[in-house]
This record gives structure tokens, sequence and C-alpha cells, in this order.
């Protein structure tokens, strides 16, 4: 049973564990800074597969499978899976679930899915409904940007400001009871837009969504930054990041000694991603896999993710809208 | 508190009430046999916007805040709203969200997101989180026939199996506490791929998973089809609702009586749409106008909504793959 405090936060008053995880990354990632975080690091794009559409799926699928054999647990105990993913009418996810038989609550917060995920099945299982759920997303580099942008093979240069959307999946399998991180609480966002209209600069259209929604939750919990170990926001990227830090900082919050952005972590500088990694993959692969390795072994103890999505499309951008943001942030505690 | 029943049905405790709705639909909706049900008929599909796109987005935003105002209910006590529509990344619905001050969860079912919205704010709420939730969707003919198919100006001729995408958007407004019917139990579907591959034949692609999802109903909480006064599923059609009658029928279950199709409702016979009408806002117009308003004078006590979703896009089309399907069920009733 939980409770709302202020205006969008939502508390657990049981707070669900994540009693395994799983990460699936593409040859780029793995060969990133994160590399010994991840499960699973592909040697190609396509896995076997004849489409990237279909390689994305399959990764999914297969992660989502790999997190709940490594809880120890079998597909037929889990109560549902939440999920999504970036292309159009979440095909990732629906084809990757076809071959699941779990009951399905599909979900697009762009690259905040992730969060949003966890958060509603966290809030399902606290309400009573569920003794096991899987929260999972993915994004795949080379279908995102073909749907989003251009086909990768044109070879388009891309600008300085832009991101590189992550080939990753990540699944959180969460439990009512038994041992690891909980998801204490979480700030379900609002959709933020302060009119920037390039797609190229996703960091920064981002940005104020995550500074309206960190704000919220220090606001809703009466809890100063420096409560949590980590402040993570989703897939900022350097640029991003850097302007989170200055508007919370006008509205003075403190964000400059333990915050920083996934999309930052993902690759080397030397990768040449320019302004650093981004899709609902970034977030998912740094959680799943860094983060909650931190958390099991006590590093990390407090850790709030906010991951931020872009709610734009290449339709919304050719009738010259500007862009629409939204972050869902969720906390993940070690007692 | 809640509980699940079974394998996917979750039981409300405390079950949310609809204590109010609103619909708002296109010309041609406006024409069919349920224009008495309906909010706000629109004299044409532009509503004073310059695309379909962004008068889809007005039509959510401003059928959200009537319904707001039918509850006698103001935006800033509203704690959540759940939503989604048809278009690439939501578009209708994130725009729309984005000039209404309301935490936002972000759901993609296809055509099944308003038993999927209903069902997931009545789980919230039940489970202690919320005292007033909205739960809305839209489609727009013009939106969606030039996003999956070809656009209308084209004049494409279209098979006798299609269906009409509804122009319409139907929000209901969830509570804690008042009058009116309420969500007992909702059914969470699983994704049912038979194998069909035709985009146009999309009713009975759609049948096997609303059956799916109408038996684990039905075996989940012990009721017998009788049990309700009227089953409706959400846009089969014609071909859909008579496949889902013969293989409910096979496996024991008589839907005969008291079942039917929205998608058969919405359009007269001369309106020439073919199998009948679809899209997210066929089930949501029905049950936000014709059945909210029968369940409220108690002419209906009981209703079960089987809203019913197809998850391809044309990608996946394009990539020769069949089409998976989603029903997800809400059980409405008068106490």
């Amino acid at each position: 049973m939980g409770q709302k405090l202020g205006r969008q936060t939502m508390s657990m008053t049981h707070p669900p564990y994540i009693i395994a995880t799983a990460t699936t990354v593409g040859p780029m990632e793995g060969a990133g800074p994160l590399q010994e975080f991840y499960d699973t690091i592909l040697p190609d794009d396509l896995y076997g597969e004849d489409s990237w559409e279909k390689a994305e799926a399959k990764m999914l699928r297969e992660n989502v499978k790999q997190a709940i054999t490594k809880a120890q647990l079998t597909i037929d105990v889990m109560d549902v899976i939440l999920a999504g993913d970036l292309l159009n009418q979440l095909i990732s996810t629906n084809f990757a679930v076809r071959e699941l038989d779990i009951p399905f609550l599909g979900l697009y917060g762009a690259c905040s899915t992730m969060s949003e995920s966890l958060l509603v099945g966290s809030m399902l299982m606290d309400g009573g409904f569920l003794n096991y759920a899987v929260a999972a997303v993915s994004s795949h580099h080379n279908t995102a940007e073909r749907q989003f942008r251009f086909p990768t093979e044109q070879g388009v240069q891309r600008p300085p400001i832009s991101q590189w959307t992550v080939t990753g999946t990540g699944a959180s399998i969460l439990a009512k009871s038994g041992t690891g991180p909980r998801v204490t609480c979480g700030t379900i966002g609002r959709v933020v837009d302060l009119g920037i209209k390039d797609p190229n600069d996703m960091g920064r259209a981002m940005a104020p969504a995550a500074v309206d929604t960190l704000i919220a939750h220090f606001r809703d919990t009466g809890r100063d930054p420096s409560y949590y170990d980590a402040i993570l926001t989703g897939d900022l990227g350097i640029l991003g990041r850097d302007l989170v830090r200055q508007m919370a900082g006008q509205q003075g919050f403190d964000l400059s000694e333990n915050y920083n952005d996934c999309g930052v972590l993902v690759y080397r500088e030397d990768q040449d991603v320019h302004a650093g990694a981004s899709g609902c993959g970034c977030s998912a692969v740094v959680l799943n896999g860094y983060l909650y390795s931190l958390l099991s072994k006590g590093t990390l103890r407090r850790v709030l993710l906010a991951a931020t999505g872009s709610l734009h499309s290449p339709t919304s951008y050719q009738q010259k809208e500007t862009i629409p943001c939204i972050s869902h942030a969720v906390a993940i505690e070690m007692a």
C-alpha cells in the first residue's frame, strides 16, 4: 500500500526488491569503459537476424530470459512485464514479448522508459497486485538512427552536439521479497518543453525536464541532493549534464558533487560519439549493469535515477513543433 | 490494496469510481448511431489547426479538460494522467499533455490503450497512490491512415475487409471515492499472434488475442459470460466479432447473447466503412459515451470491455513479420 508525497512523488510502504538484472550490449558499448558490468556483449549488431529491428527484439527477449534465469526463477511466475523501446509502435518490445508468455503492459516514455517501467512496476507490486515483475527496455543504434534521423548506411555527418544511441537492453526483476537494492520511491514527470527545435540537440532539450523532476523529487520527499550517493540522469550527454547542474544550481540545488549523466559513462572519449550516449538502452545498461553492481556490493547505498525522454517524432519536427520532454525518477536504496 | 486472481487478472479491494467521462468525435462519428452520447461533435477534422496531428492533440487535450470540468474538479488535483494514441512516439498525447500540468505516464497498447490506461490507473489507485486520475486515448482517421496505410488524399481503394479508424477521443476520471460505475477488476493481456500478415485484416488478426484475454478473465474470476450484461471487444469489426464468437464457442464460452464489438456500433451501415470502426478512439468513445451513460442510468450494471490492439508497424510489415496482437479487459460495475 503506497502513498503520494507532494504533487508528483510515490512512496512505497514495502519497497520492492530488484533481485536480479541483466544487460546485453552491442560491440561498441562492449568496448566502452563499463564493459565489465555487462552480461552479454554481442559480436555484431545483427545478432544472427536479417534486420536490425529483429536483432533489437531478440536482444530484449533473450536479455529478459537471462535476467529471469539470474533470479533463479522461471517465466511462468512473472506476473507482468512492463516494457518499451523507441521504435514506432514499440515493435522491438512487442515482438520480444510475443515469445514470452507473460502478461504485458506496453509503456512509452521515450528514453525515460526504464525508470517509468521500474516505477510503475514497483507501485503495482507495493499495491498488492504482483509478486514478480520484469521491467525492461531496449534501443539499437541502427534502428533508431534510420527512424529518427538518417539511415546509417548513408554516412551523414553528425553535428558535434549530437549523441550516439546505445545498442543495448537492460532488464530488472522486481520481487515483493528477497534481497538486493529496493525501489523506495519515485517521481512521475510532467511534460516540459522550453522550445528547443533541433532534434540533434537532445541533451539540452531534455535537461529542463530532468531538472523539473529532480526538484519535484527533492521538494516532495524533503530530501536534499546530498541524501544520495549518486544522482544520475538518463541520456543528456555532456551538454545536457552541464545544463542540469547550472539550472539546478540556480534554483538552490547543488549537483556539483554527486551528480552525473548515464550518457557520459557509456563510451570512452576516443570512441568519437560527440556529446555522449543516448537511447532507452543508455540508462538501462548503466542501471542494470554498473549501478546495480555497485549497489549490490554496498559501494553505493542510495541512488536516484532520473531517466530522460524526448517525446517528439519526425512528423512533429517536420510540422515545426518544438520538442516536449519528460523525466521520471526512481530512488533505489540498499537497506 | 489489490490482489491477483489466477494468472492474469487483477482485482481491486476498493474499486475506483469513474466519476465522469467526456468524448469528442469527428463529423462522421457524430453522424453515426451513437451521436446522442457524445459531448462534442467537431464540424470538421482539423479543429482550427493546420495539421491533422495537431487537431488530434487538441481533441485529446480539450476533451480531458472537459472531463475534469464535468467531474467538478480542477487540473491541479489530478494525480496522474495515463494516456496514449496510435501515432509514432505518441505525439498526440505528448503534445496534449504538454499543456496540462499533470504528472504523465505514457502507455502504448495500440487500440487496447483505453482499457490498459483504465486498468493501470485503477490498480495504482487501489494501491493507495492516487486520489484522482485521468485515463485517456485518441485516434484520428487521417493521421492514422497516412501513418499506417496511405495518405487519405491519395484516394486508394480500400478492401472490403478494412475498417475505418475513428476520429475520436475519450477520457475517464477515476476517483477513490464518489459515485458512478466502478472498475472492479481487469485482465492484463498476453501477446497473441496466429500468423495473419494482412494489415487490412485487423479484426481477424486481433480476434484471437481478445478470445485469449476473455477466457483468461472468465477462468481467473470464475465468472461465466452470463455474469455480464454486456461484453464488448474494442475494434474487431464485423469479421473479428464473428470470429470471437466462433472461437470462444469452440472453447465452451457462449458469447451469442450479450457480446458485441465497439467497432460495429460507431457507424451506420450506410456510412460505407466496410467491416466497421477501429482505432484507440473506437472503444474510447463507446465506453466513455454510450456505455458510461447506460451504466450511470442503471440500464447496464455489469460491463466487460476488452479493448484490442494490433502491435505491428509498417516497418515490421515490410520486413514480412506477422501481426502480434493484445487485448486488456476491464470490468466496470454499478453497485
